[in-house]
């Protein structure tokens, strides 16, 4: 069997390398624009803030390891077109054209960082943070910019604003186009905390705004003009507003795209193509709890779905088990993790809920290094389940969501000794109720 | 209605203060045989070293909390005898003898410490580690102590050693009968951690071993003698081996106890007779997943019983949850978390059960403080549900076993999708493919 695959971050390289662990037999093919592999992106906002210095630590794999192991791997090239009848796909090396057979296509092109519109061209010093390129790039800038804008207060966008300040002395704006950062993510309880953080940190987060116009010297911008006139200095420009799948080759091709060109799969990875699969940033996959489809560019995601693609190319018939969009996120500090279906989509889709918010501590008063702890919790009033957790706190004490995570992956029926679930306790961890104890025994009331 | 109490702690002052919340013309009476009541004794370790100087902070709640709100509380009033067919209480305070009559009883006398048999009477250097006073005498005495025995390497005894160690420069050693520190809780990937953790931080742990012979100078032990004749030098003293139920005043009357002397109940606290509830650190409770009769002292389950026993005495019908004898400590830096029967349960009730240990890192690799996390479950091959997990990091890392414990709670079927649970992601976090995600992916294919 021999099995192409077009992308070579964490779906791409994931499904080869379950491919190659499966069935050594398997002639495998990789495409990849870069030249490397297995990227893992999200080490990106910490290379930039110095953590660490050598930007090859965020390849979790080299091509000289599929290489040695019979990969063929063409880096620098970008696959332009798949004939999906013939079942070759064509990639371009600088000038030169190649062209592979498959018995089996893994599309794995993952997102591609959305620029605003008022950004119409390449600038010297305008980034997005989605490369080891781009990020070797803004490293390098940092040290000469005294005012940087990054547009987005997305978790990215996020990350890089915490990372950056750690490293330079410049005023750090973000513009945010919403009424809150993370919106689609955490309630105003949450995303309050972190706007107090960013402003404890001297980050100056401007929302309800947009960048309208820039104004440039040379091939560089200096200067951004929000939508209510305010004017903002700026030598370095960082764009975090989001990705978009990357799929803009296969338009108007055979293959099904939903209304904002995210691949169409099933629950196996099989796209409405027979023995073309996809997963990762480039496509549509399915909530948890409701079913429904999603768009949910994350890293976990992609890995689960390479695996499950990977067995099923191998005669398996396993179903990725959907998403809970589970997200956790550092902001300076402050620390805040959240699943589930968030209130937009609960509104949307009319589901009857209750919600608990609660504000405690971590652990004992009488332990030093006592932190505030923020809890809430949503439940679908007609099946009883928990829908949506979200937490926010200091030192690694928000990771006992994963407790309302599993009470939400399992579907568990809210019954009233639920809020006995046994946790654990001891002074320097928690208090004799945890927050959790307390949260499940008042939405199991309501 | 009047409700009698006897005892102050979690489980007596718990259910005194829902029983106020829940019907404020109850009466309430409360038999306790110190001066404060609602020790949190969990605290005295910390209090011991020096994490905080006034001993009062232990006490969740004042005497004078409950009698502004017209309980009755007898301090330093011992409860002898229970006339249960006149449903009459008698204690003595001092040398004069208090008469209460109830209409429900609840029983919340908790556990006495025990001591080895070696010590056979009151010496002047000699504590246990269960009230204010010894917490208050082992903190005067600590400056003066060049040699600190602890007899037992059990939760509390490994919690004595660490704050002790942090606020003298003493030489302490634990002696433990067993083979291994906490056998009963952790498996010997866990223990073989904690030794590591102790030896690392000067901590003498001489397993395999018993205190013989102790010899004395006036009223004060100045060496104890172990089996092997290996003579240690002691000015003080502290016996850590565990706790039996405190209802010496109990064997012999109506009131059934099983062959540890521990109160029967069932799930929803009530004894063999009519109005007399009980739970807490004196009852024999329920295992959450076998449904067996268990001794769990444990602050989280005795402040369950409170809640239950003193909902039910208001007429609801609550039962118990049941416990899985969840627990975490801090041994130094070292972090310990479990739930679940133990390999020994398995074993007596020959349950057929598969186990998976994984070594992984508790966040990615580029990012500072990078630490190991450990992990083991079990499950119980026939029903295919998790049964235990132990987990040992640093830094919080282990909290992340609150995913585990829920499904252990829920008794959720180990189907092939279990491992795509979808957990938080970020580099400060975790690694893309969680420690749980691994070892629930291994257990499933077992």
């Amino acid at each position: 069997m021999r099995v192409v695959v077009i992308g070579g971050a964490a779906m791409g390289m994931g499904v080869v390398a379950k491919l190659m662990r499966l069935d050594p037999t398997i002639e495998i093919v990789v495409f990849q624009k870069n030249d490397y592999v297995s990227l893992g992106a999200c080490g990106i906002p910490y290379f930039i803030g110095n953590k660490f210095s050598d930007s090859n630590i965020m390849l979790a794999r080299k091509v000289s390891d599929f290489e040695n192991n019979k990969v063929k791997v063409f880096t620098n090239t970008i696959v332009e077109k798949i004939d999906f009848e013939k079942k070759q796909v064509f990639g371009k090396n600088n000038l030169r054209t190649i062209a592979e057979n498959y018995d089996k296509l893994v599309i794995a092109t993952g997102g591609t960082p959305i620029t605003p519109d008022v950004i119409s061209q390449k600038y010297e010093n305008c980034y997005t943070v989605n490369s080891k390129e781009d990020a070797e790039e803004i490293k390098r800038a940092l040290p000469l910019a005294k005012n940087i804008v990054i547009i987005g207060a997305g978790l990215i966008g996020l990350e890089v604003a915490e990372n950056i300040s750690h490293s330079t002395s410049a005023q750090i704006s973000i513009i945010e186009k919403g009424q809150r950062p993370l919106a689609n993510l955490f309630d105003s309880e949450f995303t309050d905390l972190i706007e107090d953080e960013l402003q404890k940190n001297q980050v100056n987060l401007i929302k309800n705004s947009e960048v309208i116009e820039i104004k440039t010297i040379k091939n560089k911008i200096s200067e951004v003009i929000l939508k209510d006139n305010t004017k903002l200095k700026c030598d370095l420009l960082i764009c975090s507003i989001g990705i978009r799948p990357n799929t803009d080759f296969l338009i108007g091709s055979e293959l099904k795209l939903n209304n904002r060109n995210a691949i169409i799969i099933d629950k196996t990875g099989l796209t409405n193509l027979a023995d073309v699969y996809s997963g990762g940033d480039c496509v549509q996959t399915f909530g948890r709890t409701y079913d429904n489809p999603t768009y949910t560019p994350l890293a976990t995601v992609a890995s689960k779905h390479a695996t499950i693609v990977a067995e099923n190319i191998c005669g398996a018939k396993k179903e990725f088990s959907g998403t809970l969009n589970t997200a956790i996120v550092k902001v300076f500090a402050l620390e805040l993790a959240r699943t589930g279906d968030n209130l937009q989509f609960l509104e949307n889709n009319k589901v009857s809920y209750q919600e608990v918010f609660i504000k405690d501590k971590d652990h004992t008063n009488y332990l030093p290094g006592q932190e505030n702890l923020y809890l809430k919790i949503y439940k679908d009033k007609q099946k009883n389940t928990l829908i949506n957790a979200q937490m926010a706190g200091y030192n690694n004490a928000v990771l006992r969501i994963h407790s309302l995570i599993s009470l939400i992956w399992t579907q568990t029926n809210l019954t009233s000794g639920i809020n006995e679930i046994d946790l654990p306790y001891a002074p320097p961890f928690s208090r004799t109720k945890d927050i959790i104890n307390i949260a499940l025994g008042k939405i199991a009331e309501k």
